[in-house]
């Protein structure tokens, strides 16, 4: 019992803390979604960059498919093709259904699992954790350029702080 | 012997592999201080957003402050007033002062102290691991921020996996 309480008082972060870290982030961003009009949402860009959608896409591609492969053990390729039928309320959909997929297969990774090497979407190699940790500040990095975008369409974003 | 070694095989990540990775992201946000002139890094803005310079002095304002502060206990106001001269060399020069005393300092937290409660800047709580996120995350959404300045300049930015 004493090895147990000890390894959970000195660990940096435990599995659920991370989940629940990761799902303030995402409940952040899907504030940061809603904030867009339809329109700036799947058009409004700077400097040649991805308006915000696409951007949203590349995080719905990584969140459920990154955290199944990580499960089941079985890779499958990256793929964008989500069917959004450009509608903000779609996107939204697809949010909340990752949300859910993501705490029905998160509590399926093993905790002697975060150190195993891992090639997630077949390319990309790393451990659970850095892989983890990759798909968490990839979406801090898109959204913050969201930000960006909002402020220059002349909209107050979401606290930063805020989950 | 064996529970020690279970222990480390059962942590999402260790403090060393902590610091290792924001050392990795505070190496990215270093190359993307110096993809700016020294113009752009102090003047340049979209929004009414604060020009990049300012975002690196609030993430230099954090770093070594916050993290001498778990480490003694001793609580200080947060303090921008650093001192760069409107120098991109000089920002700089303080960026590796900055790794360096965060180096020094982060093996002195104790692995027993990630989940005490904390009052960063005598004004944040939350856990020392919380914190330590914090500072990481908010260092990753501001440098976002520096990839759509640097788009608009017509400036290709560092790649985002490259630490």
């Amino acid at each position: 019992m004493e090895t147990n309480t000890n390894t959970t008082l000195q660990t940096v972060i435990t599995s659920e803390e991370l989940l629940a870290h990761w799902q303030g982030h995402r409940n952040l961003t899907r504030r940061v979604i809603e904030a867009f009009s339809e329109k700036d949402l799947f058009n409004f860009s700077i400097g040649g960059m991805r308006p915000f959608s696409e951007m949203v896409v590349e995080l719905l591609a990584i969140a459920t498919p990154g955290i199944k492969e990580i499960v089941t053990g079985k890779t499958a390729a990256f793929n964008e093709d989500i069917n959004h039928e450009n509608k903000k309320e779609k996107l939204l959909e697809i949010w909340d259904k990752t949300t859910e997929d993501i705490n029905a297969y998160w509590p399926q990774i093993k905790p002697e699992q975060f150190h195993d090497t891992i090639k997630s979407f077949g390319e990309y190699e790393g451990t659970v954790w850095s892989s983890i940790f990759y798909f968490i500040d990839n979406e801090i990095h898109h959204r913050g350029q969201a930000y960006v975008y909002l402020r220059a369409l002349n909209i107050e974003p979401p606290f930063f702080y805020e989950r």
